[in-house]
């Protein structure tokens, strides 16, 4: 092992592919000692006991967190660089390693599972490790011997866990938001918004308390749906905010011992630099790493896309019921059987999926609420779970909104025959006479006709209250469904 | 009964206070038929209908909501007769009682409980029974008429409980938050960033995983409090903004069906006159109505706060505990007596309350988000639910914290002896040697104190990896604590 | 005060009635100095500090919890006397003082908040305050002198707040279950059962996925309801035998500190004998006193109900929907306006309480587990929030089924004109032909009749599969609903 | 396609191993029309639709719910052959295509997603289409033709999804429980107990509310540990009760349509011959499925094995906290380097990993609770959520348990120095002198001790409220923890 730090001796690059030609087992060592791991690896000591004391379930720590870390890695190196801290010739290869981590080149090398160190420590060793035996390799040097470039000493320079991992993340969740969540849902917003324009003069009946009520028109319906996903859309846009925020800098405990003044400020700016988006350094350092809130408050932002979408998937589903013995307004795409034994059914199956989605969503807050809460002193040791659920919610909303889109939204059509035939039947439009005839009067009108099994009309006329004439020019469900979507 | 509305009928105003003398019962009526109430009570049919069908536990519709449907009364009165639909005189008596149900002297007229309609008619019917009863009786009528003051057609004008129940909730809800909740939330974060900055040169140690860690100030510690207070005011502060929004004037399902055009408008404006606060109306009424997506993402702004108070309530604990065999740094008011059979024994209890506190806005949340995604067509009939847990969280937050300030953060002092003491033992100050000898060499100079139960100084001595003067001039906590509170 | 425990002297016993005859305040002391309570009231100096410690929102400590903990004081007492600890005549003056509190006699002496120290020892001390209060009294001594009736020394005797109040948390757990949750439970369940019974021979369409499905009868689908009753009524009896296990003798950390040996087993003996039910010693006191896990268990029995309860509400609305435009199946009992806007709207009110109650429940059931998990070392601090939400949850569980039962399952009937017209109209009827021939050819034919808007008989002819005759002979829906409720 | 079923045509069996040497697609049919499937691949056309549909994120469907449907189809295909309806050539191919599935040589065909239909009909048919092909192959057979062996009319025979997805999801849930969780729970309690006899002699300070209070030995406080494990375990075995109750027999809505009469317990017990565990037919199949609530149920057993937990872990890492500046009392292994930037550093990452672990499984139990209420009519279609949230959370607290026992629990060891240092200090020891000099003159003691910085025995002398010798014969810590476990 090397006994000191070694920054000045140069070394021969040279750009060998990604890839280890060994088979068997390599010695590879830490503080505690040494550690044989697949000689074809890149991991050293440290992911391989981690690998033995934490293989639990099938949950690993998301790739996504590694490739953000990846960005993490090349930017401090960057800046420990410009700070004279880390010569060019070990920044060039700790960079061209970080920059395979983020292109997915180094997928295999991350196998760690979620529950492990509340730190992410494991994790941070992890690709500290395997940047290291890459370098290593980029300078023909040998892996596993920490020489020239130490997984610690070089990788994680000016860095900790502590840190480091927050804010890798953040990346991963910006990313995932940006890059999947948000142009989903703007897409299901904007087909939704299309067929809430498209419907706008259908008039339907409207239903409150799952009972008959007065009429609006399917436009209106749909435009409500529209609105809940441009809420929720906003919202994911407000605490995306948050995670614009990196602990960077503060290294150990917050106070950024061993990192060079400025480089807090420095390393955000890089990021911000490489990756094209507003990344700054967190205020202070002690709530970015012993507190997740902004991460919290992100998730549930997830959970009100969740709770907006169940409502959506829930009327699709009760809305298209039947198609003989269900309320049958809405016809959903047929996409596949729908039983075993029924032969010719067709379920809402898509409606089905955004339901469960939702709903675990919701189980993955409230679990996200719970870590998030149990931080002590300098650290909250929570990190792997929060970022786990995080990812997982963000990314089943996401692949589910596209699936959902597709298969269920895309090709809705209405019934409009079955639509046209309930909006006369509900014995609600009586409300229209009210501010004529006084509640009272029309509520024992509509009694009088459920009880009779009359129409309204018949109902209404044989009441005396009103005449044919002021019936037929009030009672209209056309005009009964007022302008637009802004109420009256 | 009426047969038709008169509008036109004058009649005589007294301004009798409030109290009805009388005793035993009196009959009213609604559309079903007669129900007699109590003689002494504003309230009519309907209610007491509900009284008896729904006498659920203890949970009663709060108070405050009343006192906001108050304001939701007045304005829409002042709308009505400012639009030509309400006569003055009518105008002038319901808005009388309804600033009486503003002021609270109506409050023992709304008995109703929490688990009843999902749409809170019944809590809109009991205030428009009470105010028209009230209104009558400033005219000298017969309580229990409906008349010359219907609770339908007068008071409830151009409203519906689907409209009206969701703008007094929201009212509601930002009159908790800016009188109580973001009051104390902004008093604590005083306490506390003021106590930071008084000790922000007190070195102490940190700790990481609950495990000894590298030094830190504990004022840069309570920076971190601060600093998570900020972030759930801004939070709280940013999702009263959708509380704003108001249902008000889409009437029963959303079009604004027997409500004048305009009404929406005027009457948010009309509440932002009368509250100083800036009402608009939803941009979209079958948004507002058929979900209750702000409402809940605003209390995930109160599970925030929770999530972070915990964080903050738990470290003073532990910090505190002892005083002989625990961490004692902290030294929190001693309030009461701790244990009935242990004489002497005080205990964190204001740090406890808090914690539990925070635990249950944690399940009022999970209830929330659960009731917020059941809608179903043009209402989501959940609202009784998520406004009492909307209250009842933001309520014991307000208080919790008031108390948490008052007897446990405000007299909260340093064990300035044990801090120091602990300062020197902590085999990680270690770390600030490993830029110059390397992290692998640092950590067995830490181990190896450990083992042979030597001090940091002697164990990296005997290394012989540093000197004397070296260690000296290295490891200082002073100098380990860096500089302010946004890390390196 | 007094400066030794005397238990010698004799004293004057006078039996006066519950209540205070005084005015203005009174002193009262504890080791931390003296404090002014009411006058009127029992309460001493740790009941007074509690009050303005934490009086947070407007939850207090139920008083169920209070008349339990009369239970307890009294078996200690009694037990204490037979181990010649307690004079007679001390024992006689609490366990007359508790079996007033027990009676409810002493109700209003109990004003403390849920949001306390997480022992419970302020309720604690509330009772013993009271106690030794109400028995100076009926010695004829010095409210407040603690003499000759201490509230520790004697009325705490071989107690700590640690091992009585789980004690009391079970006992009064174990009241609301057995004297409001399971007898309303059973209620329902006969009800319900009854109603299957009836109506086993009604034949009706079954829905899958909300979608039109084979037939089954009304009380096949009700006996289901009742099956479900069943199971969650089991859960309740089961849970309820970890809440018959007291941590009374365990005293401060389990050990059993200043209790006599034996007082255990006797103490738990006692409560059996005073309640009738079958109480025991729990095993292990550091368990019981540690964790909180027998009434967490308890609670996701309740929670079971909840989850039942709300897909038999929730079926019921659905099928009670229209009365014109749903599928308006069943008649719920019309037993209030629905709606202030809309004239004659009848809404299903009962079970939008119901589904809110159940969304409540799984609300309290997750803060209870998160409680349950937060225990450290010899005590889980988290007993107020877990006992409040305990006796929540039961209580509008088993006032929301009574409502439920009184004004929504009785009444309930069928429109069976309704359910015979949806009988026929089922193309997944369609599943009968399968075995005969073949899935996809039986699938094709339903397909077909959809595409076509033809019966599914006149479909199945036209496909040539199958004959006039043998169709009339298999697609008989009285004969598709098997027989019974065990299936095939 | 075949026009009828064919059910006497003989067939050429050749025992052919598990393979398919295809490449390029296959076309396969159901009753939508074709679809290309990959060649090599056994699964048939709505299998590729669900590929198609539901691609979202990374969570599949367990194997584990395959190799238990692979259970359910060899038991329906025996019972249909005893029945006289499936020939015993169908049966035999069938038969052998399940057991490869049962032991897993399949694994590679059930690639489909958890969100999907509801009802897991799409998993239902993916085994349904795999077991046909394999069986076509066993005879010689056109893969894709479904004949001779349809995967409706022969594999799923008797069966509906809505009965057989809930039964191989008990199996599965089963499975899980008896061969991972309650072995590793029974390891952990067999650890734990034995740890907790032998310590039971070494006397350390009690702590409630995470302050000092009085002495027990470190064996009672692992005895509470121990007793909690054996409440928890005792519950998943009640729980799994429940589960051993199978829907089979009621086929599509619980009535057993085209199921033969007696099928349901037929084929219960041939799962419980084939399985050796007591399975038997429900009671109802109409609670059997439209509800999940026995399942509901055994994941609250799964949420109560995480709550004691978390107790257990949070309790061994703070006891375990420091070296030097925390608790201290307990060392655990060393498993791995703790920190990427503090040399030397040691955390409690197995006591995380529980912890986070025991977090999620109360989120996934929140999604578990949540799904299960929302059933409808004849159909909860929230199985996929539902399953998948079982297996995952038996999974990782099985798993979790084993690897913290396995590094954690066993290896941990006494610091006994720090336990007996302890002891003496804690100023709660007064409590012993209580009984003799009442509680008030106790506290007074205590409190001057604290006060004053001396030792209890330098204040309890200097109070004179007792002499040396009295002192020195009560307050002895070794005889102040009492006998044994279950208190006084």
């Amino acid at each position: 092992m090397s006994t000191t730090i070694d920054q000045s001796a140069p070394a021969v690059y040279a750009d060998v592919p990604v890839g280890i030609d060994a088979t068997g087992e390599r010695t590879e060592f830490d503080s505690m000692g040494t550690v044989d791991v697949p000689a074809d690896r890149y991991w050293g000591a440290q992911t391989q006991r981690s690998l033995q004391h934490f293989s639990i379930g099938n949950d690993h720590m998301p790739i996504e967190v590694y490739r953000a870390y990846g960005i993490v890695k090349k930017a401090a190196a960057l800046v420990n660089r410009e700070a004279g801290r880390l010569p060019d010739w070990k920044a060039k290869v700790i960079v061209q390693a970080a920059d395979e981590t983020i292109a997915g080149k180094l997928d295999q090398e991350f196998p760690l599972y979620v529950w492990q160190t509340g730190s992410g420590t494991q994790s941070n060793m992890n690709i500290n490790e395997v940047l290291s035996n890459r370098a290593i390799q980029l300078l023909g040097g040998t892996l596993g011997s920490q020489h020239p470039i130490g997984p610690n000493d070089d990788v994680n320079m000016a860095q900790s866990s502590n840190d480091s991992f927050p804010s890798a993340m953040h990346i991963a969740a910006i990313t995932e938001i940006d890059e999947r969540l948000l142009p989903r849902l703007r897409e299901l917003h904007a087909e939704i918004d299309a067929k809430a324009k498209r419907w706008m003069g259908v008039v339907k009946i409207g239903r409150t308390h799952l009972e008959d009520a007065v009429p609006l028109t399917v436009g209106q319906e749909w435009s409500g749906y529209a609105a809940q996903l441009e809420g929720v859309i906003r919202e994911v846009e407000h605490s995306r905010e948050g995670l614009l925020q990196l602990a960077l800098g503060g290294t150990a405990v917050g106070t950024g011992l061993n990192a060079p003044a400025g480089f807090s400020e420095k390393v955000a700016a890089k990021i911000a630099e490489l990756t094209g988006k507003k990344y700054v350094t967190a205020a202070n350092k002690f709530e970015a790493q012993g507190s997740l809130d902004a991460i919290v408050r992100a998730h549930a932002a997830l959970r009100g896309v969740a709770v907006a979408l169940m409502k959506i998937a829930n009327d699709m589903r009760w809305l298209a019921s039947g198609p003989r013995t269900g309320l049958a307004e809405l016809v959903l795409p047929s996409n596949e059987p729908g039983s075993s034994i029924m032969p010719g059914k067709v379920n809402p199956t898509q409606c089905e999926a955004i339901v469960m989605i939702s709903i675990q969503v919701l189980g993955d807050d409230s679990a996200v609420a719970f870590a998030g809460s149990q931080g002590n002193f300098e650290l909250n040791a929570m990190r792997p779970i929060i970022i786990n659920n995080f990812l997982h919610s963000a990314r089943i909303l996401g692949d589910g909104v596209e699936k959902f889109l597709t298969y269920s939204v895309k090709g809705t059509e209405l019934n409009e025959k079955k639509i046209a035939s309930y909006v006369g039947e509900s014995l609600m439009l009586v409300t229209a006479l009210s501010p004529v005839i006084g509640y009272q009067n029309a509520a024992h009108i509509a009694e009088s006709a459920l009880a009779n099994d009359q129409t309204l009309r018949e109902a209404a006329l044989a009441s005396g209250k009103v005449t044919a004439e002021q019936f037929d020019k009030i009672v209209v469900p056309a005009t009964l469904v007022g302008n637009g979507v802004g109420g009256a």
